[in-house]
């Protein structure tokens, strides 16, 4: 299959590599001019759970110099950089391929929907993970598996093609029957430990340790599942609560900081606008005000500011 | 007048002195062991705005220890140290003295008139201001006002005495029209700057450069004006915000951290339950939600904690 790989940090770079073992045309593409150089120059190097590095020649290219096309194109730009990165692939969308996003973050159906038409859209969540060491170097830990659907299951004939591609290079991927619950639920989870931690700068089991840490949780969650409702998406804050509570050990999540607070740190933008405050959003438009979501929101713009006018 | 300061922090001490000064009969009332001692062994240090030191002899006791009766009562602990002071002062007053407060926050003519009938309450605002250097040492700066009234005007005859007295100590007192009016505009103003520079760790200034600053003060006034209607108290949202916009120059309040930031640095507990937490409280009582300052409260509780768990 001619994959490309729109977005191609750590995650994106650890599907890459996986792909094109398996016998995929694979294209990266990515906005980072420094790491794209150097996954030209020297190949991808990739450090595995072992600590040794392999390196893997692949192609990279920036968005606007991707001419070809393809058969899928995987995103795996953070949220808030879907738009632009669609925008940029404007020309290789038009030839129709497959598009499929496991980013995190709600919303980015609504995102993609404004580039692709629905029939061509396929949504997935995963639980692999990888981490970036520098330009054209992935560190993996792990293993992972990806579940999917199409968002208009349909007039969408090939998943069965993209779920074997997937397979054959070890992705572990399988048909979702609710991706959306599942979007939500992983949304619902990172919009109260990302959210808080990030706020409160403290890691997942100090947040667990407070003695409070039930109502912000359900301040959060509570309007989660109101404005799901609306949506007609199923959403537990219960069930969810029961995920958030299991990550507070120290053998679990407890000593680990959120992606978010990660973000913050550095003085990158977050992805508030695509949990908090979508819900915020989508609770508007719906008529089901979801205030605690859309203030929490506005405090971790603040914050992104804080942050932003000290550098 | 035979006057009682209790609660004789910065403030108190600054009002002891200048009231002892005019010829009232003056006794320092405190939980704090080692001013108390400091007091009674070495007299009270001022420090004044030239930055000489000056040297009263004051009567400081424990409030277990206060035998004597009084004309008035000047409450000026922490708001969240009242009920239990008034407890202490139990006997002290059973003999019926006045009972002032002055002290920020709102919700303290429900905590004192759980001890003392309302026809003998007097509450104010002022904008005097002292600083605590260390044990039975205090730095005074610049003037002030007070604005007081009695909170059941019909049944309490001296006003004009006590304003008669604290006029003669310099202190600049005059009748309100309004008081609760009064105290519910500089609870707004804390329950924004006080707040929001605690949770984000930023200066009055630096809240006022944020680009959402309007949205998050919103948040908060706009549940502070239904609340305050549906409890007959006036209250201006827009006046308030004015009055806020008016401390963000370096010239006035600009490069100053809140007394809450102070409090939080300090792992001491903050007023937040007497701000928006009073009005998240009084909002579901009477039926009007203030799901903002609900968790804006929440979220300062989770900060006391998380600063408490690293002592």
């Amino acid at each position: 299959m001619k994959i490309a790989i729109a977005g191609a940090g750590a995650m994106g770079s650890r599907f890459g590599v996986k792909l094109q073992a398996a016998g995929n045309d694979v294209t990266l593409i990515d906005n980072w001019t420094d790491h794209v150089a150097a996954i030209n120059a020297n190949g991808l190097i990739v450090t595995r759970d072992d600590g040794k590095d392999q390196v893997y020649p692949m192609t990279a290219l920036a968005p606007n110099d991707v001419t070809t096309t393809f058969d899928l194109v995987i995103l795996f730009t953070k949220t808030m950089q879907m738009d632009q990165m669609l925008t940029d692939l404007h020309d290789v969308l038009a030839n129709h391929p497959a598009v499929l996003t496991l980013a995190n973050g709600i919303g980015n159906v609504e995102t993609i929907e404004k580039h692709v038409p629905r029939s061509q859209i396929v949504v997935g969540t995963t639980v692999w993970s990888s981490g970036l060491v520098g330009p054209g170097h992935i560190k993996v830990t792990g293993t992972g598996s990806i579940s999917l659907q199409a968002v208009a299951p349909a007039s969408f004939s090939n998943l069965g093609d993209i779920i074997s591609t997937l397979n054959a290079a070890g992705l572990k991927a399988s048909p979702a029957d609710d991706v959306m619950a599942a979007i939500w639920k992983k949304a619902g989870l990172n919009s109260v430990l990302n959210t808080y931690c990030t706020l409160l700068d403290c890691n997942i089991g100090e947040f667990g340790a407070l003695p409070n840490w039930r109502e912000l949780n359900d301040a959060v969650l509570d309007e989660f599942q109101a404005v799901a409702a609306a949506a007609k998406i199923t959403f537990s804050a219960s069930a969810v609560t029961t995920l958030i509570a299991a990550q507070f050990s120290p053998e679990t999540n407890g000593g680990h900081y959120p992606s978010m607070h990660q973000d913050m740190a550095n003085h990158r933008p977050t992805e508030i606008d695509f949990l908090n405050g979508y819900v915020a959003r989508l609770g508007k438009q719906l008529g089901v005000p979801a205030p605690h979501n859309a203030i929490l929101a506005q405090l971790i713009h603040s914050q992104e500011a804080l942050v932003t006018a000290k550098d």
